[in-house]
């Protein structure tokens, strides 16, 4: 019935979106005159209504339920989702005969077979470009209706996304439902709130009427067009591709902005799939689907660099290594850029009252996606003295064996430590750390996965190092290696965490402290550095943690990124108002 | 008696903003812990309010009175003004005996001969980084506060800035008066009103409670803390020094920065005179006045290079030059950089009713300030066939001789002249217009100042050329040079509008035209290339004008800035907000 209901309104939909537009208009005149794309932002105007009220409340609040549970996603939801993604695994994917790329391989060890048609930089920008002048004419609401469609057809895909994502990533699967489906989802639908609220600004009109004599009156009749910046580059990274690029997608979408989706050549699935849902509600609603184009590419011939610079790319969005990131950031010529890099996270421990629960903590923050998560502590710093307890004084050594004891127990299940660890998305990552070297506290290497014996695996290698060894710890080591760090003091530890932040980046930080100074001389430095601060996490929530509609993403106040997941700043530069002024003669307004 | 209450509470305001920030509040916690810029926020809570409202509403509005009147301002402001003017030639300014600068020559003759002390830029970045964690920990009240006084400031010496705005940029004294005082000052408090409203979409707190287990639930408190960028650099221009300074500045000062103020070596008076208000009302309330530092330097040695790219710098404000602003863009590494440049701004002729107001109202536009105003428009665009009218056809030549008569009757009083053109701020620019060549219909020249006989001055200087002659008029010729351009139709011209827009950037454009077909093309095209479309203007309403709260200045959309003065862009990149979360015991929580 949504279908046919679909169906039927395309023409109303096209003649909406096409009529000249004498008074331009960014939303409906009349009640009568609707678009099938108005029809979907009624379906789901409670989503966008809760969205518009989490972003400001900032509490706890989640449009796209996490739990993959049968009762709420369709009892049948899990298996389909499986065939879904097993039908894909060596075909073709979409329509077109000419070139492909595609060599994904699962860090779980399965080649998925998939290819992907391969567009030239021009035919993506000359496509884009044909789809541009509707989709920026349409209203808010008509595209705010098609951004809420495509996230709750996201949503009826999670179990299939969870597979591509498992399998492209090596999260583990619970973790690859949950971050590359629903919590995805629910950052897609912040920035659509945050989209919302900016477009809605300025008003559509304004009468400007100002008294320039002693009877003289000039009256103006003002309005305000919502103009994008062209067309949107998405790039995605291997690791979240879903989680860090919806915000980017969803925020230019709506803001007018057609979008190019570029994924990493590691973990193109997801992306595909995603843009697959938004060309066909696209189609269904009566926009041209070249709004939305996958431009797949490969390591051998990458097409981000054709792209970026090009004077038709108006925003790009770009998550991945501080190095390409810095090479786009200088060469987006007059594009608005959206970067998330790299850093380096610190935790320190200053004091606490009992020590297991702590370290239970970081074990699990140490082990979950074995260390690939942008938000992953690398740098523990503990006072060389060591540190104070509610049962007294520990050593510097007691503390690093605790660290360690709890990471070995994390893992002493096999089910528990499979599903926590997942795979490791790419050899170069594997290689890294089995590079690493110094003093070893623990060796780490590979772990025997439950069902996958060929995934490519990693448990935490922590090394213990000294301050000074600044060249060693002071730089990312993306990947499960941990160093445990003696400093002189708390002091020295927070100094050194805020002054990394500086130069590197930092993306989290925690403290455990039993001292409400302390804390707060950490919350002072930290946050004047551009890094949120997590104290004295234990139980069932953990540092790498960040919630859609409450937490801040990446500050843009230090070089891990300068943009975050979602401020206004996120918005803004994606689009502007655009003013027309037209005399309103007197004999008319005199009637108002 | 507002002074003695400003000096009696200079202790409770430095104690409220140092003292340990346990819980980090950006709001006074309790109604008596008041501080002095507290109070000033209260003082002028109604003019915040009126811009709050104004902004959204935009309409006309103004806080500060456009009229230079006795009744207004004060029966003796007016002379006042001038022997404030007259009080500071030449003299050094300010304290400190080192090193100096200072050689601005007024448009109309007189060697100012004020000096201004001579910093490098470790030594301004040093005293901003000084004086910034204070600022930075003041609450948005506090910081808002300050930042209406020092409008209100400016405002009551408004005379006194018509004076130093005249006799540095040239223009005529009623202009410096508006333009450099009132309507600078609606400017800086619209980005005031805009950078309220940012600061304020997130919470200064949020409990987080989310159910994560049967019975368990985990509860944090996080604050949201507002963190600056670093150091603010403004970077004025010879031309509009306080209007196209003050919404950077004052953005940038309401949400936590310091700011360098640099001023065009050719207009530095104007911004000297702001400086010094800033450092004052910043002392009164208990701050560090190097919050705001005055960076004076010369021609032969500027100071803005040393300071671009430096990582202390957080943002960069700048009006001038395509040249400079592109290299500042280019290598501002990691800064928010918000730029006005230059453009090539045309206005077309479609069709009219009547051709004398068209002309009578296009004269004005073309005379004031010497075409020195970057929304002046350039190049006028009209059928080579000609246009119709009410009154019937008229051939291109004729409508060039009536632009040119009207021109000449503008031009035709002295009086009038005198105050309309104003000087020429460069002699650069007068340089550049004596040296057009090609068919003359109006050759221009200096014209006799009435009070000023040393006066540089020209008048507009029209030439005719073809459609063809893109290398000619399709470049900006800053100053008063107009181009009637012969094209082959309306929609060619709108063509030609866009196209140098897209590729020159635009500022304004203008249209007259009697069919709605022709308007809508236009303001289609217009705004998509990113220009705010000016249609029909007669009477006391021009192309050029910029009306705060109302109009966008520059839209970012196109090569004359990244910027618009004012809107969510100008001030999102400004500060980040970064959050702090803690647990709460899930026993203090069942309380509540």
């Amino acid at each position: 019935m949504v279908a046919a209901a679909i169906v039927a309104r395309v023409n109303l939909a096209m003649r909406y979106n096409t009529r000249p537009l004498r008074t331009p208009t960014r939303r409906p005149e009349t009640k009568g005159e609707h678009c099938v794309s108005q029809d979907l932002l009624e379906r789901h105007q409670s989503t966008l209504d809760g969205a518009l009220a989490a972003i400001v409340d900032r509490g706890s609040w989640s449009a796209y339920p996490e739990v993959p549970s049968g009762k709420i996603y369709g009892e049948t939801a899990r298996a389909d989702g499986e065939s879904a993604f097993k039908a894909c695994l060596g075909s073709p994917w979409g329509d077109g005969d000419g070139d492909r790329v595609g060599d994904e391989v699962s860090p779980y060890g399965l080649a998925l077979g998939v290819t992907y048609p391969l567009r030239s930089a021009d035919a993506l920008i000359d496509a884009a470009k044909a789809a541009s002048t509707q989709w920026a004419r349409a209203s808010i609401e008509e595209r705010s209706g098609v951004c809420l469609e495509v996230l709750h057809r996201l949503n009826q895909r999670s179990f299939e996304m969870a597979h591509a994502v498992m399998h492209t990533t090596g999260q583990g699967f619970m973790m690859a439902f949950q971050a590359g489906g629903p919590h995805a989802q629910d950052r897609g639908l912040e920035a659509l709130a945050w989209a919302w609220r900016a477009m809605h600004e300025c008003p559509p009109s304004a009468t400007w009427r100002k008294q320039v004599g002693r009877e003289e009156f000039v009256t103006l009749n003002k309005t305000y067009r919502l103009v994008p910046r062209g067309i949107s580059l998405a790039i995605g990274c291997s690791t979240f591709p879903t989680w860090n690029t919806y915000p980017g997608l969803i925020a230019s979408l709506a803001t007018g902005n057609t979008v190019l989706v570029k994924p990493h050549p590691g973990a193109r699935l997801p992306l595909a799939i995603t843009v697959e849902i938004c060309r066909a509600v696209l189609e269904e609603a009566g926009y041209d689907p070249d709004v939305v184009q996958l431009a797949a590419d490969s390591v051998d011939a990458p097409i981000a660099q054709d792209l970026v610079g090009r004077p038709e790319i108006g925003v790009i969005d770009y998550t991945g290594s501080s190095a390409f990131g810095s090479w786009i950031e200088d060469h987006a010529g007059d594009s608005a850029v959206f970067t998330e890099k790299a850093g380096v996270n610190c935790m320190v421990i200053d004091s606490v009252e009992d020590l297991r629960p702590v370290t239970g903590n970081l074990a699990f923050s140490l082990c979950l996606y074995s260390g690939q998560m942008c938000t992953t502590p690398q740098n523990i710093l503990v006072p060389r003295d060591g540190i104070e307890t509610a049962d007294g004084h520990l050593s510097f050594d007691e503390v690093a064996t605790a660290i360690v004891k709890g990471v070995d127990w994390m893992l002493s299940d096999p089910a528990r430590a499979s599903e926590v660890l997942g795979a490791i998305q790419s050899q170069d990552t594997a290689d890294r750390v089995d590079a690493t070297d110094g003093t070893v506290l623990r060796a780490g290497g590979s772990v025997d996965h439950e069902h996958f014996p060929d995934a490519r695996t990693r448990g935490p290698r922590i090394l213990q190092v000294d301050a000074a060894d600044l060249d060693t710890y002071g730089q990312e080591m993306f990947g499960p290696v941990v160093y445990v760090v003696a400093t002189d003091s708390s002091d020295h530890s927070i100094e050194l965490a805020a002054s990394m932040a500086r130069s590197q980046g930092a993306i989290s930080f925690g403290i455990y402290s039993t001292s409400d100074e302390v804390l707060t001389a950490a919350q002072d430095t930290m946050t004047a550095a551009g890094v949120p601060v997590s104290c004295n996490l234990l139980g069932s929530i953990w540092v790498n943690q960040s919630a859609a509609f409450s937490d801040f993403h990446v500050s843009g106040c230090n070089p891990s990124g300068n943009a975050t997941l979602t401020d206004a700043a996120f918005i803004a530069g994606r689009f502007r108002f655009v003013q027309c002024r037209i005399p309103v003669p007197e004999a008319a307004h005199a009637g108002v």
